[in-house]
């Protein structure tokens, strides 16, 4: 793991893909694989793979392929996914309730601890058993409870100022659903995830797939 | 839109953007704006915004700038949004009851007319108004309502088995939230969202950004 620096970003995004891969090798019962069945499995090439995965050391051994379980926490650990992450929600409306229900899966790893709001009709509530709190104990919250990522789900107006408040508060990481590009200090790591965005991607293909069949 | 047919990708994953960023120009009630303005506000330079638009016609003028309400209309109408997509969900566990309540917010232009699911004891369910009906029933659904998108929230082991059902009803576009890579006939269109693949490149860059800060 000593060449973790240098590994192009390209390459970080194909990771979490190579492990869900081999999880669901795991479940199958299977223990090892060669480059070649990974490559008709996955959909990259046998080299790629090869190159990939060499990035971050070496696994895997001429004749024998890939030792499934190892390399799948290999790539867990590389991805920072041995250890818990807390989070929190900022938005308690369509979309954080949505998210909130989603994250019930990954609740193991990443647990919702809380879930913080300016409406106080939502406020006191709960969803998914998880809390609705006064959006103004945020950041006294997330100081005292360490938490690591903050979940942006509240209209565009609001997610540049609710992204400060969490920056400030300590977060490590944020993962944004507020369809606008927010902007955080170099410490913290950001995701966004724009669903609008998507829908609209597939909807102008499906246009032009029209045009195409006519 | 003669030029449609030649426009690449990466410019069409932009068009979702610069919709949005004109939309909240609308609510302000700005009228026009320069591609400087635009520029300094959406963060790609005048030149690329000018090269964007011009991939789709002639917008703006020279000494005016773009009419934003004029520009709103042909960007969503070049992404196929000024028609409705009637949608239907399949799977109504967390992640489609999620799905569902997200996309309350686009109801007016993407309805989800109805949930499917196998799991009798959810069957018969409402959920945020949607009935959820036996997958079953799916396909005659589907041609019975002309139903344009449907939006897979199965687990991964049923992903594929759903999407062939899909486009043999004749759904014109997919989107698939269940975290493996599926295949389509090519008169469909495609769109795959893996939150869980966000989730751990977030973590990733966490975890990396810890390690420099030591």
């Amino acid at each position: 793991m000593a060449k973790d620096a240098k590994i192009s970003n390209v390459v970080i995004k194909r990771l979490p893909r190579y492990r869900r891969y081999l999880q669901e090798l795991q479940k199958k019962g299977v223990e090892k694989i060669s480059s070649n069945e990974f490559s008709s499995l996955i959909g990259y090439t046998a080299s790629q793979i090869r190159q990939d995965l060499n990035n971050f050391g070496r696994f895997g051994q001429q004749g024998y392929g890939y030792n499934v379980d190892e390399l799948y926490y290999e790539i867990s650990s590389i991805l920072g996914l041995n250890q818990k992450h807390k989070m929190i929600i900022v938005g308690a409306g369509n979309l954080g309730q949505a998210i909130c229900n989603y994250t019930e899966y990954y609740k193991s790893g990443f647990p919702v601890e809380a879930i913080f709001e300016i409406n106080p009709k939502l406020i006191g509530m709960t969803i998914s058993n998880i809390m609705v709190l006064d959006y103004e104990e945020m950041v006294e919250y997330v100081e005292k409870n360490d938490i690591d990522i903050g979940i942006i789900c509240t209209t565009m107006d609001a997610a540049q100022e609710v992204a400060d408040r969490l920056s400030f508060a300590g977060v490590k990481g944020i993962w944004n659903f507020a369809p606008v590009d927010i902007e955080v200090p170099g410490k913290v790591a950001l995701e966004n995830v724009h669903l609008s965005d998507s829908l609209h991607s597939l909807a102008y293909h499906m246009s032009k797939k029209k045009k195409e069949n006519k």
